[in-house]
């Protein structure tokens, strides 16, 4: 069942500012868990639609939309920016900057494009304020902080988001995606990969630099640790499992004749399966310790940054989605494709209190930027950002109107 | 011939206050190139003794010492600390900071004691000046920065030094390192390694850490090279040939799940010889290169940091030294030793202008230290200074003074 | 459609011959494209059928069972052994030797079950012979050599076989697998990996083990490769794409003292696409030469030694086999899997003439070698046989039939 | 003292003789502790000069030159083959066969010179039993076996040589080497390297190559051991320190798509001193087990397969030697160099009973082959022979000669 002719006039109406709020939440991108201003704006925003707003996880925020009897829907748009240059050469560009945990100073920006999340997300509310006639029930917006850390949906949850705010039935959440603006793709069960990051602090023993005899070389057994692990993906686990190892950062040494006391590096693991998660997990602690042992170094300090836990589609909302979505976008705009490597933290708020969720992508990139083959720049690249706004943003608030009034719309069957 | 009972009895007499100084300027070290306050202080002592100074390549400070007709002797101190964090628990360590080139703010340690260094090159000064009557001849006074890093002696040359300054017939210098207090070790010929710094650029291409597929991962490039770089030492050169090739700097990444589009390290090489130093050289940069193409990567870059030029004692002279310390200090004392891996800059003076020179090791520690076969920290340790600074400085000061005088001390043969 | 009861009781009737016969097999197995001796057997059997027998590819027999008009099947099964020495300790184990290309003497064992693919083939035969009044058309039985090399069905093709015997309009074939006895496994499209062999020559320069410096180390450098070829899987190929790289056997060196001229090491590659396959051949070429350039070493030889085609189970035909399947056997014994990462050469049959194809396992270990979560040992251990021959063979046999005869028998819809 | 012209003209009048002897053994090499034939050939000869011939070790030969009061003076040449191809194109090149312990059949070559050292021997032998006159004293002469397996001297020790033959006061021994012929080179003190050999078996586990989850991979863990073995020459020693590990052999694997369930290589290790020997051995070790463990391997197995000892030249017999052959070849002849990186077990037949040895070099190459800088090949080469053979062997015993009649000869000083 499509939208109401009326709520399709209200989006098109609005379209125009709400490509000019996409354009200023991308100019003002803030690093996760400090989204201080990018909060403040949300709950402004939303209390201007007459809503009350409640804070969790420090920068998260939360406004419900009571609307009579009916079911509970949530729906949860993330809103942080990431610490990447961006060369978009768009005119609305972000030129902010932001400190990282170590201090380090950074440019910022929507490299992931929780900027569009944002924008949706609002004109969502306002749709679903400015149209009560049209539906009954009660809508659970969910502004989250900390996506790219994995931190926010947990803050939220440890924050007591479950016990202040009433539990939906169902929980919606989309992201933009380097595919054709217009389209939707979702995959049902497993969407997206577990991510586990670990910061390795490979410990050695400092000498100067023409001395390695006196030295236990905390940047070659880091060398060695990192070509090392690559056996975890090519020996250790099937070609049929979906496994990644990625080492996203090392660091180690201030100078060159000086053979440093450590060095650190950050891993980011991504997998689909318990199963073969604690495998990869197993054999990159072994390698890890085992690389030490070979060099005589003391015992590695492995820590757990964090998990992102699984995504996992109910199959059947996923295929009531599909077929409200194919009904409201066109059956060619809808895809069910396979599973993503990428990772969220959406899953948290469902898997929390066994609430079944759907996450879908929708795109970002004019048809024409896929000619010949090509794939556009995908999500954390510093040219990663929408050509086409409009269809990009429209599609977004229609799919998000159009998941959660299958729920709640009046006249749904 | 040992030293006039005069001069003995002032280096004594002054050895109180020679401890305090050297413990002044341990307190107060300065980074290469930027020992404003050091440079001054060694400028006002100078000025002091009633000389004359003179500023090459910014915080180099020269004195000239006239005192009549004969020979013009050279001799040189460097000045300049380390980015380390003192970790020796003496009551007078460093708490100083200071702020690398790329704008990192660092602890600064005089962990290669050029504290000493400076402080055997003041006292120097003040006996010469002192004890006119005992010599006949000039002695130029050197104090040079930046030697830790290789731009001093360069950046003093460079300034004009021998243009300006009387170019001597032999040039002396000396090191503290970590042998027992009272002896000296020198070498014959080669003394010291030449040392390159070539700082490398890996260039790769980003993209998120779930979609390897997608980057170019500048990390895995980066330490595939680290790893095979150590064949060049294994393989490629002589076991009878010395080469050292250290990386001491690996620096990647911003995030985890961002695979960066770059990475830089830098290269420390140590070599005896000319030959081996091109053959290393040459291999490293193919092996840099060809890993990169292996990669798909594009074409890293290798700039070339310093160079440190060789450190050749003048045989004669040598000979001519030894004898003298033999005479000095006691044959005991005087070790004839093989060539240090470490590298230095002094060689510069001598072998810009074709004039003999010798540099010395003296020591830095209590024979205490070296019970059981222990070895005591060596430089660039966060855990080297001298324990036995009375002995340290005394027989550094009479060393100098007997090396300077066996070329213009008046009842010399 | 289940199998006629008088085929049924043939079956039973005859199994315990079809048992002694797999023994016979079992104890005399022949390397690829040398099974003079299977060969010979075979064909006399298929004649005492009253069949005549046809030679393609040295070693390949094939027979055409004419039964009046209908459709024309293709049945195919291989017949080769391995290079195992065989530890499964059945008093039927094999201890027969054969010659490798090389000219090693090596043990040779059915180590792939090929022998139950003779024995079941040969029962096939023997019940559609004595069985012609349930069925009409016309069964081409291929009995194909140097599966396990690759080169037995090109050899075959390439000797005319389509060219001189009727093409099938549908072919069928399986194998043994170490899932439980009396199931079926198949996958519907991509059943099997393509793979690649290539054989390395890594060139290099010798010299005296203690003069690295005048060798090119084509060990140190082999090594090198390995490791980088590491990252082909692990960076280069997405985590839900299937590749496999596997160096299976590396080969240099006659004398520890000696740095030899040369190395050779053979990989096999596996892969379920064609875009995959050919990114992962670049990926391996392009480290393999940019290895050597690394260690300055002459270019080396990459030969392409077999390429195993796509098996790719035609979909149509693949859900008519489950449907008979699960009529003979039940549903419960048949599973619909994903694609295997082993490979075949089967499809090349069909796909030369553009033929369909199904392809399939039936399994080869009693339920309790299974318990508590235990895989057996897999095809190309020393360990693996059937240890429940007669379950094993008996649903080999009915699997076979009723395949053929869900497309010829009399009584069929 | 130059030699007396009675013996020049007899070592002119016998040198064509000489060089056609030394083709001879150049023909007929034989393997290492299987010189069946050579030794039946040398023991003939010898009592063809009248004296007694010894068995020790099985190839052994030993013979004692009795000739009146007098120092008693030993001399060896060793006299195997090596599993080498030989490639000089000489038309007395080798083209014999021989088996390897293993049961490899191989080509052997006398790729280390040793025909010309059993030439030289029995042309010492000749002419110290022709003039008796010019002499008095003892003359132990020693053809050993098995020198390239470090098995020969042992084995001639343990069958008690030093036991039932008069034991010399000093031992004399040389090697043909890629120097100019006509030349000596001799080292004072550490003449040659220690030899360490190792055989490490690499135990996985094995699989389909379809399949390295269920595998442990011999080939890749090999590959990660050899290139982290690189680090030990790179990190562990001092670069003043002689260290080369070599691993001289790799073998894994019969068949591409089979994961092997272990590998083999041999290691070679050289070092100057103990000290340096024992590190690198650790070391060595360590990593080959951390190795194992990174892998999930089972652990290892590392044998030692033999030790070569030191081969440290008498500094005083070296000294008395140097200027013993500046008179015979003169001084432009004769070089004290470094000592070189090769092994010998020479060393053992004087360390065993504590007596003072010399072993040299002399030269195998016509100075041309010299020129332009260029290395001609160097010994284990399959090019490596002399090309002017009669200045090598006319050297080589003149400076055998030599060097026994300075300790007996009558009209020494």
């Amino acid at each position: 069942m499509s939208l109401n002719p009326a709520l399709r006039a209200s989006i098109s109406a609005d379209l125009d500012q709400a490509i000019a709020d996409y354009k200023h939440f991308h100019r003002t991108p803030e690093l996760s868990m400090q989204e201080t201003n990018t909060a403040a704006e949300i709950a402004s925003r939303l209390r201007a639609l007459g809503l009350e707003t409640h804070t969790f996880g420090g920068t998260g925020v939360v406004a419900v939309i009571e609307n009579g009897d009916g079911p509970v829907i949530g729906y949860r748009a993330d809103i942080d920016g990431l610490p990447i240059t961006e060369d978009t050469g768009f005119d609305y560009a972000s030129t902010a900057e932001g400190t990282l945990p170590d201090g380090t100073t950074t440019k910022v920006m929507h490299g992931c494009g929780h900027d569009t999340h944002i924008t949706v997300g609002l004109y969502l509310a306002k749709h679903l304020v400015t149209h009560r006639d049209l539906w009954s029930g009660t809508v659970v917006m969910i502004f989250q902080p900390g996506e790219e850390t994995g931190q926010g949906a947990r803050a939220m949850l440890d924050d007591g988001l479950w016990d202040q705010i009433v539990r939906p039935d169902v929980i919606f959440g989309q992201h933009v995606w380097p595919v054709a603006a217009g389209d939707l793709h979702v995959s049902s069960g497993t969407a997206m990969a577990m991510s586990d990051c670990l910061r390795v602090t490979v410990k050695g023993k400092q000498a100067h630099g023409s001395q390695p005899e006196n030295a236990i070389d905390p940047i070659v057994l880091g060398a060695y640790m990192i070509t090392r692990l690559q056996s975890v993906v090519s020996r250790e686990i099937s070609g049929r499992d979906m496994s990644v190892v990625t080492v996203g950062t090392f660091h180690g040494g201030l100078k060159e004749n000086i053979i440093p006391d450590s060095a650190e590096f950050k891993l980011n693991i991504r997998t689909f399966t318990e199963d073969v998660r604690e495998v990869v997990l197993d054999r990159v602690r072994r390698i890890i310790f085992a690389e030490a042992l070979a060099s005589g170094a003391p015992e590695p300090e492995i820590e757990e940054m964090y998990r992102f836990p699984r995504c996992f589609n109910d199959p059947e909302e996923t295929e009531s989605f599909l077929t409200q979505m194919e009904a409201e976008l066109g059956a060619e705009q809808v895809h069910l494709v396979e599973p993503s490597t990428g990772s969220e933290d959406v899953g948290a708020f469902g898997d929390d209190i066994g609430v079944p969720y759907v996450y879908w992508f929708f795109g970002g990139y004019s048809p024409a930027k896929f000619e010949g083959g090509v794939t556009p720049p995908g999500n954390h690249s510093p040219f990663f950002a929408p050509d086409d706004v409009e269809t990009t943003l429209e599609t977004g608030i229609r799919a998000a109107l159009s998941a959660v009034l299958s729920k709640v719309g009046k006249d749904r069957a």
